[in-house]
């Protein structure tokens, strides 16, 4: 896929233990950085049960919305893990051995322990592309624009690098932060003016108040770095005139 | 609200920093925990863009499909902060100063610092019912099923107190959490047997690999404990003829 405009994603975070708060997904994060540094714009996360009628449905949607979709759980070898039969299902294709899988797993496991449960792991949708597993094996897989990988987080980031050549992006986003002891309400008129001033920077104010530390970073966000020194140098002079200070982070 | 079938929510974060991957959202997590504390299901959780239309159809959905929708950013001084403007249009309300918001600001700044900055804080939809904030001043609101609460994570916690006489849930969600040292393909078959046997319990199975230790933790769900305790059974009985090790998370 090659474009000139925005390239963008929706990740797609499917377990039942991250709704029910016992989990904290870190996943999100980890992906939304990986893409923004490749220039993947995330427009969506959504985080679903495992439950085989609400991923077919929310994923016939975001893979139309988006460029591509990144998924996130539920591969696994229990009966919990129903991703891989689910988006056969969304896609209309059949679920069964993936050959190559097969072989991977299969030289991976000690001669007899490549059992029934470790081959439901590779049971996915009809002509999927494997996603390589350099930490534990069992791979992850793609179909069309959509890209499916495990729930563990290390072994989720492990993956990523091998999905370099699959995806292309835009341009990188560029990012410029600026933190300010203050509060937001002191700033908030004069941000707005420089936002007026800078239509093609995306200016974020964000308050922080911990480790000891009380105030607002302004992130600048552009593919273009002379906007985003531009519209720096506007901060920087009501910064100046107002007489805030600037912190580290 | 009142229904003796189960209570759920939907969780949303609107914020550009989440989706850039700047910031490690938290907010889901603690909602989540709570809201499963007092019997409230969560069905789904979306993290959307400090975008005006985005934001509006999002919650147009959600609000619709659900008991009670729950939204953390976008509520502070700073020309990004769109939450409560787009829940006005949503709504089809007015959008305006809301009066009791405004006394308690004016009382809680020093006298002359409640400025233009300030005062957007207090800018709700027309009849919105404020939820105060024991941290920092500026209260959150709800309208209908939609409450709408800060994206700091510190205030937001601080706030859900004050929610508890709002929202009225069904049967607390309770769990048991069993962990053994073993690896998902060695007990997924018989994990299956004792879902089946159980089919209002529900089973998930998680693998961790952290702090030097290797296992799986096995997660039972359910409004009754007696069947949790008869799930437990099931399956401390094929953990015993399996030989598989009970360890501590």
């Amino acid at each position: 896929m090659t474009k000139n405009t925005k390239v963008n994603a929706a990740i797609l975070i499917i377990g039942n233990e991250i709704l029910s708060g016992r989990t904290q997904d870190t996943n999100t994060s980890t992906l939304a950085k990986w893409l923004s540094s490749i220039g993947v714009v995330v427009k969506e996360t959504r985080t679903i049960p495992d439950d085989e009628k609400k991923i077919i449905d929310t994923l016939n949607v975001l893979r139309k919305d988006n460029d591509y979709v990144f998924t996130t759980g539920g591969i696994g070898p229990t009966h919990d893990d129903i991703t891989a039969e689910s988006v056969s299902k969304a896609f209309g294709l059949k679920y069964q051995i993936h050959k190559e899988g097969f072989k991977i797993l299969e030289s991976y496991y000690k001669p007899g322990e490549f059992n029934e449960g470790r081959q439901k792991m590779i049971w996915m949708p009809e002509n999927a592309e494997l996603i390589l597993n350099p930490t534990s094996g069992a791979p992850g897989f793609s179909v069309e624009n959509v890209f499916c990988l495990p729930g563990v987080p290390s072994i989720m980031k492990s993956m990523l690098g091998g999905l370099k050549n699959k995806i292309v992006g835009g341009k990188p986003i560029l990012s410029h932060t600026i933190s300010l002891k203050t509060v937001e309400s002191e700033i908030a008129n004069s941000l707005t003016k420089v936002q007026d001033q800078n239509k093609d920077v995306e200016i974020g104010s964000y308050p922080f108040f911990h480790a000891g530390k009380l105030g607002v970073s302004i992130v600048l966000r552009s593919e273009n770095q002379s906007k985003i020194d531009i519209c720096n140098a506007d901060i920087l002079k009501f910064v100046e005139e107002k007489k805030i200070k600037i912190v580290e982070r």
